[in-house]
């Protein structure tokens, strides 16, 4: 079976990690809400140990263990390389875990919208780059206000218009406001073309009265999922290279370019060769997920193996009266709809879809490594975890299988 | 161009609705954020008007004449049919909208979730039948306790094991727990099979101490989405075929078959035709959205015409500097990445995809009716309104383009 095992066999013995421990069922397990996990947990720390198994579920959990790995693979990596990190919280959505990596030598955090930074800020959290523009009259005044409170916090622009109405918000905030220049990679989603159009906007932020340039950012989240390393690796560089230049440029005219951020996950280990980038905007790596472990990586071409899947979805059986299947209480309000979909954690030979918004659906294949009962729990690797997490209010942390931590996700539904 | 409107126009026609109003894009627009406006909604119901135009983006609308006018067609409907409607609260999660169901004619409402039957029970709501069993030790307990509370609460079983424990469970809490027997239609996801075994498991239920009988549930959800009037009254009436059965048996036996309760939103005007169906548990239809636009109805067979489409995400353009396209701030963490993709509401020539997790993107065609500058605000209509609702904490109920009221979804990520 060596050389035929499948990459789905692959994936499901990536997603091992700790061993499985069942709870017996029976009226005896008291079993906890998450209202009383909260109580219990105090200052998001438990005093006494509470097995997973007694959570009710569905419930986000983390393994510990994992994520404190990933933590220190990234940053390990990207000072080994000469750049740093500067996590995305629009990931995690935890002021908790955002700490966690200001701890171990993130230079900074992103958010993804003008509410996430303020929940960061209100955390504690005070070196925010905030990657998305802000267009609207009420963000803009939101944002200046928070620089006002937060001297650590960044904005991007990506128009003149834009560089304008921020310079005048800032001035009637009687702030200076740091910012970067978005740069579009090619992918015409966010941002300015580089070249003389990005030149041009920085040349502007430095003159404005209420700005003050501190650099540049571009992202191509498109390149983070392409699948192995080499075309990953080309389409990253490649896709860098016109920023690049426009750095140079900014550099001739006397202009900051003290950041230069960009990256992810998928090409954490390759951006610092994008020459003059400074640090890597990487979200996923402290979780993982069923979307990246296909990727492949540089030593493993068949499975994303740089970082373990620390995060899942717990869920209970609610239905094993049909032969070959099983309906879970985790469908897609718990799991979302993206693909692949979630991957049983620990098992073989079986599939998991969440397609039904309340249910989640197990279909046993003629080698599953087992089958389940009513009332059974199991941990489903989720299948892309930005937004997974943006669906739970709190997540668990686990070592081994008791309950350390509960942190609430306070970023929860921060779109705005 | 009358016949040969594509089904894409028609769907997005079907959504013109209100006029459009385009406010001004500048700073003498104040705007107001989530939180403001829940401070100026007091009880709900704001004091003076707001413009929709005002509100910060992503955000939830839901156009109030059209959720009347649905709640209407629904209730007549099925008034003149002979049956009731016992709509599904999973959809809206709004304790607000419940209140105007049963105020209109509803005989109660259901929930998936037993979290999600405490807070509707914790808003007034007094008349909930959970569909979902409850098989773990801590929900089966929620559940006897909320019936302690909640006379009119009632629960759902599919395994002799689990009539068992909730009738220990009743005993313990010292209450009589309502019940009805859930029956599969076929697609084995939840739900005992009709005939014997559903007619044994009536039979024990109605013998255990703690437990009351009181009918059957089936519900067919493949069926609601058929597409095709004809094909989907052939698929919801043979699948309940079986169910309608076991009621026969149920009733020579003696049972309580007072509930026989089925139906969804795709099949609210064919249920009644199931012999003895009571109640239809109707969900979507409050809001519909664009999958159900797509079913067609008896009338029209190309678009489900029957509501109206009321629930719209609305959403400001960040970007529009590249041709062809705009970016909006409302990607898959509001938006869902379910399909058909949210359709742009009240106009034609153009696609929004939500498949980014922060961003979406307008891609026009060549005869779009309109492009958008950075900071226009837009409406789209929800692909899936039950998985939208779920990511948001308020609703903002809309009387043309002035906000009337602000409802707090508060079922809201109740998925335990």
């Amino acid at each position: 079976m060596t050389e035929s095992l499948s990459r789905r066999h692959f994936l499901s013995a990536a997603g091992a990690g700790a061993a499985s421990v069942w709870i017996p069922r029976s009226t005896e397990v008291k079993g906890f809400t998450a209202a009383e996990m909260r109580e219990q947990a105090s200052g998001g720390r438990l005093a006494a140990g509470v097995s997973m198994w007694e959570l009710d579920t569905p419930c986000l959990c983390v393994d510990l263990d994992a994520l404190e790995g990933n933590l220190d693979r990234m940053q390990t990596t990207v000072a080994r390389n000469g750049i740093a990190s500067r996590p995305h919280a629009k990931t995690h959505k935890c002021p908790a875990i955002a700490r966690m990596q200001l701890a171990t030598g993130s230079v900074g955090i992103c958010t993804a919208k003008i509410s996430e930074a303020e929940v960061m800020f209100e955390h504690g959290i005070e070196q925010i780059l905030m990657t998305t523009v802000n267009v609207t009259p009420p963000k803009i005044r939101r944002a200046m206000q928070l620089r006002k409170r937060c001297a650590g916090f960044i904005q991007a622009v990506d128009t003149a218009a834009n560089a304008r109405e921020l310079s005048e918000a800032a001035k009637e905030a009687g702030v200076v406001a740091d910012i970067v220049v978005d740069i579009d990679p090619g992918g015409h989603r966010t941002g300015i073309t580089a070249g003389a159009p990005a030149l041009e906007l920085a040349k502007l932020v430095d003159t404005l009265p209420g700005l003050e340039l501190k650099g540049m950012l571009c992202y191509d989240g498109g390149a983070q999922h392409v699948s192995g390393f080499a075309a990953r690796k080309e389409r990253a560089l490649g896709s860098l290279e016109a920023a690049v230049g426009t750095k140079v440029q900014m550099e001739r005219s006397g202009l900051d370019t003290g950041i230069f951020s960009g990256g992810g996950t998928g090409t954490y280990n390759i951006d610092h060769e994008t020459p003059g980038l400074t640090d890597v905007q990487v979200g996923s790596y402290v979780f993982m997920d069923a979307q990246y472990l296909g990727i492949g990586g540089e030593e493993n071409p068949e499975v994303y193996t740089d970082f373990q899947p620390a995060l899942t979805v717990m869920t209970t059986v609610l239905n094993a009266q049909y032969e070959g299947r099983a309906t879970t209480d985790a469908g897609a309000k718990a799991n979302t709809i993206n693909r692949p979909w979630p991957i049983v954690k620990g098992e073989t030979g079986m599939s998991y879809t969440s397609g039904s918004d309340e249910f989640g659906s197990i279909r046993y294949e003629d080698n599953a490594s087992r089958t389940y009962n009513v009332g059974d729990k199991l941990e489903v690797i989720v299948s892309h975890c930005d937004p997974v997490v943006n669906l739970y209010d709190q997540l668990y942390g686990i070592r081994g299988d008791t309950v350390e931590v509960v942190w609430p996700v306070a970023g929860r539904g921060k779109s705005i």
